[in-house]
């Protein structure tokens, strides 16, 4: 019999080549000296790395030992790496009145918020982050930054029922949104969203216009949701119910809202979550730092709840590095449980990756390495000494990996980090702007 | 008034710079722009850089953005990084009983182990850790590898009621115990103990007799303790009494006895401890991975138990990263109390380093950064973007630095790993060597 004629092999832009390429997809299979085709910002084929090299001639190529989507950082507050480690290990209250809300009074504006989320890009790029969501002040501000340097964004104009930078009453914000909507229309890697603070700093009736003017632009929603025993225990005594109750209510909880925390839920408020198709976006360490608790991961996961992971912001992390949320995804359930089998390795690299995309809506898009997907993704280096040896390659991302082991970033089939090294931003002056700033700011606070 | 005629500055060998020096003396101050001189692996001055410049010529300088005593790792098996990720997320029995026994009867001998304690000696000294104990077996290989890489050690030949690799009855481990007490003694770096295994594993008069030996070398013991709630359940219906009562019975608990894990005791437990003049290696990761609980550090704290720090072996964590160990002692205390201000970064430093240094009876030798001690030191990078910008420096040191931020590390005066890479290994050939023997654990286990 004669064997099929073969095609002759096609170009493409890019091939990334992985002693283990991770698709993510249903099952999560590895594939063992694996590779991924790009051409024109997308995935042509996942596959054996010569079968991909057979039908595909790359016009360049990056390799590492292992391959996989590029991580999604579902909550954070990008400009606050200005004041990274700026006041810690205090009540949260003292927290914010002696430290955060001066500083972001006296300081946030549109051209230190350009400053500090550059810095967060840079930091998250060098750690394999490739999408994020915002939730701060100055979002046209930080869609030009992410654009600039590759990054793909949920943009989060703050809506907070107080004068807060950038935005004297809640109004502003809302026709903020709608700018950014505009502004960015058919920007591929900039989508807007609308960022209701919190239960505890709106109305009932804020809640409710953010979600119709949301409704309207066909935008997703981000809240800081039952954070702290304390929000949950106000919003009862002010609404007669808690928090998910209250957004429910108010039309806020609905398909791709993004519920930031869920530490402290009752199992109706589970219940209601998932009904709603809305999805938590876990924050476990920053949960640890300002003391919130240690959400039921474990439980949620159980309950068929849509999970993403999150750093939060670098005020109370301190850093952005996903891997750490993975770790802590992974780790913090068996604790608490006393079950070691709960939330095995693949399943948190899943919540940080294809969870995350379906958090954003943007299952269709990004969070899996497959065909016709936009190339986001990130390439870990396994030769160090704590990745060896290697016997299993989730094992290691779970339990063995911190964002100085991604060697390469791919987004939107862009090398936007190559070589541990940034393509499309000058980190030492990135840094020494931020620092400029923080010497102001350690000056007066 | 003339000014004293200044001393013509004395040589030494090494000067040490850094934007910040912490001595971890009382009080835990900082000094802004400070220096380190060394002399015959001894620390000459600690101060402002320019008055140890003024003092001291120095044959040879590093430089980096924090200086700070080298972390001291109070618990771990170093040889089991042979099996790193090898299985994880599994019932403890069935982790041991499928995976680590079968792997360690078949392939732990003293070649092995010297290959695995090898590796984790290069991933220690490249994450700023100077000093371990180690708990396993072949310790006069592990004080041989230490001592050929030039860390520092306390080793714990393991003592097991039943055969282990090398040791075919408990009082061959003890017989082994004498030997290393010999062979090692006058040499700086290496420093026996006898590792009793844990009340589990051990007959009380087991454990009498290995305190009797330890006593009569002068050694320090080290012991698993109250690690699991089936550990404490089982004791009590065994002997009547927790754990560390049956220590205290056996002459186990006692001044500088080392106590790994100590995550389920009881208020009369945690006073037993302290009243013997035992201190707690605290190991958080391996803890959470192996679903064995969580320790109440903040408790332990106040209570004024001595504690240091752990990594626990690769097999159950997965890597040897002590900033790990400093992070979670730092967060896990604030989300289980939901008090931030419990543990505050300095305290988790500090158990790190001059904590693990209490622990192992060397608080004369190493921990802090004062003249006459040993130069045993770490720098930490800052300029990178996840530690910019520098509010704090102890907070980036428990908030924001990862192993990978360690630019040199220095032992005895010598400098070990300069500009991230070993001077005293081959690390690419040690990754190689462990990765052959992986291979051959891989196929049959």
């Amino acid at each position: 019999m004669n064997e099929p004629a073969s095609m002759p092999p096609r170009a493409c832009d890019l091939v990334v080549r992985g002693d283990f390429v991770l698709p993510m997809t249903a099952g999560l299979p590895e594939i063992a000296g694996g590779a991924v085709a790009v051409r024109g910002g997308e995935i042509v084929a996942v596959g054996a790395a010569d079968d991909v090299a057979a039908d595909w001639l790359a016009n360049d190529e990056i390799a590492g030992g292992i391959v996989l989507p590029g991580l999604i950082n579902t909550h954070g507050h990008a400009g606050m790496t200005l004041y990274r480690g700026l006041g810690d290990d205090m009540p949260l209250e003292q927290w914010l009145h002696e430290f955060v809300w001066p500083a972001e009074k006296k300081f946030t504006n549109a051209e230190t918020v350009a400053a500090g989320t550059r810095l967060a890009v840079a930091e998250m790029l060098a750690c394999g982050t490739t999408s994020f969501a915002d939730m701060y002040f100055f979002q046209q501000t930080v869609g030009e930054v992410a654009e600039e340097c590759g990054m793909r964004v949920l943009l989060g104009q703050a809506v907070i029922g107080f004068p807060v930078p950038g935005c004297p009453t809640p109004e502003t914000a809302f026709d903020k949104v709608r700018a950014l909507d505009a502004a960015f229309d058919g920007h591929d890697l900039v989508r807007p969203s609308m960022a209701l603070h919190a239960v505890y700093t709106l109305t009932p009736q804020l809640m409710e216009r953010g979600a119709a003017v949301a409704a309207e632009l066909g935008s997703p929603l981000q809240i800081h949701l039952s954070e702290t025993r304390t929000e949950v225990d106000d919003c009862r005594e002010a609404h007669g119910m808690t928090p998910p109750a209250l957004c429910a209510r108010t039309g806020v909880l609905r398909e791709h809202t993004i519920c930031a925390h869920g530490v402290h839920l009752t199992a109706d408020d589970v219940a209601l979550i998932r009904e709603s198709g809305a999805g938590i976006s876990l924050n476990p360490e920053s949960n640890l730092k300002l003391a919130s608790g240690i959400a039921d991961i474990a439980g949620l996961l159980a309950a068929g709840v849509p999970l993403g992971l999150g750093t939060d912001g670098a005020a109370s992390n301190n850093d952005l590095d996903m891997w750490d949320s993975i770790r802590l995804a992974a780790l913090l359930p068996k604790g608490t449980t006393l079950d070691p089998t709960v939330v095995p390795a693949r399943e948190a690299v899943r919540m940080a990756t294809v969870g995350g995309a379906r958090l954003f809506g943007w299952e269709q898009r990004v969070g899996t390495l497959e065909v016709g997907k936009r190339a986001d993704l990130c390439v870990i280096d396994t030769s160090a000494a704590h990745q060896t040896p290697l016997y299993h390659p989730y094992s290691h991302l779970a339990y063995a990996t911190h964002g100085s082991d991604v060697v390469h970033t791919v987004v939107d089939g862009r090398v936007v980090y190559r070589d541990r090294r940034h393509t499309t931003l000058d980190v030492t002056d990135v840094c020494a702007t931020v620092t400029r700033i923080a010497r102001r700011v350690a000056s007066t606070v």
